[in-house]
């Protein structure tokens, strides 16, 4: 088994896996500009909310890293612009904000020189990415006690490795229950317009020898159907207090067939991506570039070139479709303000 | 609006528009191989389950006009050869073999010389072609009613001329509702693998004018939860007396979504769909070259070149899930199996 390292750091040098190139090729990327990792975000090089919040802390770092302020005042002052800029990448995620926001409490903070503020920073971003891979373990060894021998794992899009700093938030389910011995299969959506699935989940499982089958995003009902599907595991980029889940596009879909055929519906994220505040109403669902639907990985043109396109990159399943949200402390169930209060509140143990 | 001719009998010649290269080209097929035809049926060149009927008919026409046969039984023979190579291109849309059963009972008459027989096929396919346009005008006639202003109609694949001899099943309704004055929108999915939403049905719509909007196969959940479709309506490449609708892949999750969001789900196809005889748990169900699903059109490859695929060509709706099947004579209701068998005893006037 091949150990991809998706995200690196190596001391104010900031190395990614170009998720964009995969399954075609292992392309890294090695930056020492914070623009640069805003840029890897936006396109999507880097992806999956867990990978995002990491990454951006580490944009952070790099501002902190290649600054020549004088001053605890001039540098703070940069490192608030770099996380101004970082914070417009993508907008649904909650992992971002989460990140920066850590990031943010830590530049607050008094310093007596600019390298202690320097230092302060690079080591807060390599504790979220530490934590970060901790919890990914955490979340497959609470997820796996709910996969069951012989059982047949829907999951979408991609939130394994190449999701997260490492190991994954669905697939680390999927890991753990297979490392467990549990003899279990997993069917992968495609999950156009990028593909994730498709390109991603399938080359991580393919890699562990986790057997898999691909199908299209609309034979879910189709397999659901003939009971090929005995639970769904998906990631999330956003879970609220009240239990909706905002994941990738096609998410909602799988979790109506879900309920309709008798499959279970988990969500597996870290606790970093609840988001305790706000209403499903003022979720702000991002909008991505038509030519993402209209050509198929920029490469072929699949239809008429200006044709009017909808792309939302997420969408939000009710919380009577959630069987469970797994974290890293424990599963959530229905009712969901009680039981999401009540993990917020627990300590992690790694 | 430029009328698309999407099959053409020019005189012992047959000629189609090969849909594998729309959008991006009008390429046109002559042939006077039935052998060729059958293979442009295979590869789906010719697709849709009114069209490849139609296409199988001419199929036979041409293997009467190229015959030496030098008597009326050596002639049959050789239509006879024909029409079983021509039933094993596709196994799943009944207007084939209710094409070639048509032939066959044309064939099985007495005839006093080649010269006869020969005509009598030709004259057969050319009835078959003008009654599919009939059909299709009243299907539109008929499915027009049901729309109102101000709908967004949701259809998959491609039920239009590219589907069927001219003026399609579910576009016909479309069209008609559209000719009609009726100020109506309509989103399109892209309906992978083959992608005919995509490639034909927006083609389609756009030269004619009519509002289109394409979204990938994973956002029907995404545009029902908001309310932006009224009515589904779809083609279908079967219908079973009591209801069943065998419909290409990804109808049924679609039908689902539109029980749950009170958007109607119509079938629209001519009687020659209806199956009266097959149960629903004999009905076989096309699995067809994985390849179209690891590769997009053959162009790009979007995963592990070999992993495991599932790819069935069609999948089920049951009645529960139909508002109505909308047919040349009238729009069928539960309960189905009355109400088809009334419709299949009706006389049609074009």
């Amino acid at each position: 088994m091949k150990q991809v390292k998706s995200l690196e750091w190596l001391g104010c040098k900031f190395r990614w896996l170009n998720t964009l190139k995969i399954p075609w090729e292992e392309e890294y990327i090695e930056t020492t500009s914070y623009e640069r990792v805003a840029r890897a975000i936006e396109t999507m090089e880097i992806r999956g909310a867990p990978a995002i919040g990491v990454a951006a802390a580490y944009g952070v770092a790099l501002a902190a890293c290649s600054s020549r302020a004088e001053s605890v005042e001039e540098l703070r002052k940069e490192l608030l612009k770099a996380i101004e800029r970082l914070s417009k990448t993508r907008p649904t995620a909650v992992n971002l904000f989460w990140a920066l926001k850590r990031m943010g409490a830590v530049i607050d903070r008094p310093y007596t020189s600019v390298d202690e503020l320097r230092k302060a920073v690079i080591n807060e971003a390599i504790r979220i990415h530490e934590e970060d891979v901790a919890v990914n373990k955490a979340i497959g060894r609470v997820g796996a006690e709910l996969i069951e021998e012989g059982d047949t794992i829907l999951t979408h899009c991609n939130a394994g490795t190449l999701a997260t700093a490492g190991y994954g938030t669905a697939l680390a389910v999927i890991r753990a229950a297979w490392e467990a011995g549990k003899n279990i299969k997993v069917i992968a959506t495609e999950t156009r317009p990028v593909l994730q699935g498709a390109r991603l989940t399938v080359w991580e499982l393919v890699q562990e020898g986790i057997p898999v089958t691909l199908i299209t995003d609309n034979m879910v009902g189709y397999v659901m159907s003939k009971g090929l599907v005995n639970k769904v595991v998906v990631g999330a980029d956003r879970v609220l207090l009240d239990g909706h889940v905002i994941n990738k596009i096609g998410t909602y879909t799988i979790a109506v067939l879900a309920k309709r055929h008798g499959a279970e519906f988990y969500a597996a994220a870290p606790r970093s991506t609840i988001d305790p505040e706000t209403r499903v109403e003022d979720v702000v669902i991002e909008e991505r570039n038509p030519d993402e639907v209209r050509w198929v990985l920029g490469k072929v043109l699949i239809t008429v070139p200006d044709v009017p396109v909808m792309n939302p990159a997420f969408d939000i399943t009710p919380p009577e479709l959630v069987s469970g949200i797994i974290t890293e402390v424990g599963v959530a169930r229905a009712p969901f303000k009680e039981s999401i209060s009540e993990l917020l509140k627990k300590e992690f143990r790694p």
